[in-house]
């Protein structure tokens, strides 16, 4: 069930990522590549910064053709998907807290200190999206955007301290959705964000 | 004869990189910096994600050299290197055709999967343009440009299919080559680039 | 005495990051990544490339929180910050040498090539304010401002080459600093600049 979920996201994460490709003009392998990177940069870039190889993609190749696929499904059907709003959402939300729920684990197998383990899920959730800004040349959204590190930091310290305390597995996951995935979808509904720090030094 | 191509594609692409280097004002040092990152930057990238250690720079320092030499001797003959149109063609070629090689084999010899030993030599291929692009502020060119990373994909098909089935590994190189090579100079001569995908949200 | 410098000047960037964060309006979640990212990247970077790992963050998860407690500081004192001139320009001094010594002694205890060896201790000295650049949308400043990555090769090479020859620990660190110092400080005051290379296509 997971699983499921966990490849259904990825698959959208290609496809909200071929969209932007789409705005930036890319040719068809510029698509599929932003999507790779999108859908795989924060478990990738959580593995390399914890020596955790190899890397997920490395030993599960097809999972780069999942993502082609869905990227150039999504040239397709572009005029579908941007009608498709509530699927998304919700692949959105469930995305975010099993990235986050998949990148804590990662770091408890390898015995990390708490503080590593939230970062690793943080990691997971959010790195794919800032890369993806880079390569299209903006500042990255989740720097600026509705709350999404925040949840993701939420939601691995329910997951590691769940568990520290001693909830089984099934159950933790259960509650960190119960709690994560309804503060992303409010948080995009409701366009909640993060007070922002504007400083012009010129105003001094 | 490999290695002496490799050498030159290497300084090829420092001196390119100086040139770009150039229109962005960059001083000595970052022109030093963007070349050494252009013509390693790939190899680099593949040899992280792959835990592949040490890496080739490291384990040869003195290619350093060659890179920051080739990028300083660029800035003294930047109006030269401008009319040396053909043999920066060919060795834009040939450079990826090699570039792709050597990719595939630092993964075949640590038994990946056919999928990745393709990945791998495309990484080696394209990465260090698109650092080079992302360090300028610019949207990488290989998203939206002339058949580059196709080429290199193609490459590394043959190149791993011929060694597959049993072809020596001069006649795969050979053959790889008599593919690849022309492949490139067309795309660059002719402009060949493959289908755009242009979304427009606002048209919506 | 060093490691106090260290992590001062570890909290000197991570403030000035804070306020580059600051110009770019961005939220305080991209503020604190913003200050781990420019503090704590050129090291990560130098050990990644070497393979050298645990990464020093990982093993000392509490730095994370010197660095965010830092950046949140400067939000609410920024307006004193910009007023602090002489602290923050010493500290960026006497930090960069510091960090051109750790990322030396990294490689050293790896018994890398003398190259490697200053090449490390300038990735330290310098990534991580390309990083905040790239991330900031701007191309990176040491790529054409005052003097900064050459310091910390000059420095780098008097901390090999002093140590090589014989001089004690402590000598070689403060001959270190007796040059890369002043060198920076007088860099900024007085606009030290490399030369530039500059390479308009158009006007050929």
């Amino acid at each position: 069930m997971l699983t499921a979920i966990f490849y259904l996201a990825l698959a959208a994460e290609a496809m909200t990522a071929a969209l932007a490709a789409g705005r930036r003009k890319m040719d068809w392998f510029g698509v599929c590549l932003l999507a790779c990177v999108t859908a795989l940069g924060g478990g990738t870039t959580r593995d390399v910064l914890l020596g955790h190889y190899p890397l997920y993609w490395v030993a599960n190749p097809y999972v780069l053709l999942l993502i082609c696929g869905s990227a150039l499904a999504a040239i397709a059907a572009a005029r579908v998907i941007e009608k498709l709003r509530w699927p998304f959402l919700v692949l959105d939300g469930l995305g975010l807290v099993i990235f986050t729920i998949v990148g804590c684990d990662v770091a408890l197998g390898m015995n990390q200190h708490p503080l590593i383990v939230i970062v690793a899920g943080m990691l997971t959730g959010i790195v794919g999206g800032i890369l993806r800004d880079v390569l299209c040349n903006d500042v990255p959204l989740v720097f600026r955007g509705e709350l999404y590190a925040t949840i993701s930091i939420v939601t691995g310290a329910i997951y590691y301290f769940g568990l520290k305390i001693g909830f089984n597995h099934e159950g933790v996951i259960v509650l960190a959705l119960a709690v994560g995935f309804p503060l992303r979808v409010f948080a995009i509904l409701k366009h909640w964000e993060m007070p922002k720090f504007v400083y012009d030094r010129d105003l001094h």
